[in-house]
């Protein structure tokens, strides 16, 4: 399949929510989504990664799932805000890359 | 500018991570470092659309940057961890749908 | 029952995880079992509170459980770091309070 | 200073949030506010126990200010919603010790 971009990510959501999802939650409600979502993602890493390992047989395909959970409610955040996270990410970068030169140069 | 795959994503923040980061944090660090951004965007959320509005000149902006720096977090997850965010994307979409047959039939 | 102080709560703990179980995570892993947490509360207070309400029979004592299982690896975090609660209490209530006074004068 | 109880401590935030904070926030602000709050422990935990510690003067002295902010915000979701949380707390002990015997008996 053809790589998508992150700017189609964000249409495929969009036309979930739309149709499916029946319209974007208030920002609070997706919030507190994008919240229980990283809380799966730190009960798995506690099991895959902590004292008390347990053992998983697809322990990564999981927290590839827990991630992309993580990313639904950062696309449904940027949608409902009007946000373009490919904008978003190129500042991003370049901010960081210019704090790190002040750092170490 | 051209727009970016999801995979050339996860390559430029590898790039990075490597040249600059000097190597991938552990797990449980960057969940830390994830929950430290999903923090920032909480209190953002609670100044743009909670009951203690303020006013901010550049807030859609600003959330902005914040998802962006999730996205950084989720992402250097999933190159830690060699997971593929279109696959793991895909997959989501699949059973998000799949999920929703189900529930409406 | 009587009353428990922060002190004896915090004791209580102390006495559960050394007993029964073996000690303490650390603060990485603690903080992760609190983000876990953090998430269950989240989850419910959407379906409490949120556009898609469900209808749940003992909601409120819910909530207390999950709020009480926060407090459990708060308590987790500061005991492993000898931090007493109490203290930390009345110096947060003292610089709220002086925060305010300067705020509204 | 005599030692605080659980049931205190909810009446002194009640006391603060009435006559300060002008009532309480909604569940999902105050949600908002506790991911705020845990977002600022975990950047606290990197630096102090993370890959790049820093070096701070007072540490564990700010850890315990982090958590009794986050102490805070577990109260105001308890007093809004009226949850006793030394009841809820007696009941998590009870089901964590009850879960422990069957887990190793």
């Amino acid at each position: 399949m053809a790589d998508y971009t992150l700017r189609e990510v964000q249409e495929q959501v969009d036309t979930w929510v739309q149709e499916v999802g029946k319209g974007y939650w208030t920002p609070h409600e997706i919030l507190a989504r994008l919240v229980e979502e990283v809380g799966e993602t730190a009960r798995l890493i506690n099991h895959l990664h902590g004292t008390k390992k347990k053992k998983d047989s697809e322990p990564t395909q999981e927290l590839g799932g827990e991630l992309a959970d993580i990313l639904f409610a950062v696309i449904c955040l940027a949608n409902s805000q009007d946000i373009d996270l490919q904008e978003a990410f190129e500042q991003m970068m370049i901010k960081y890359t210019a704090r790190d030169k002040e750092r170490y140069k």
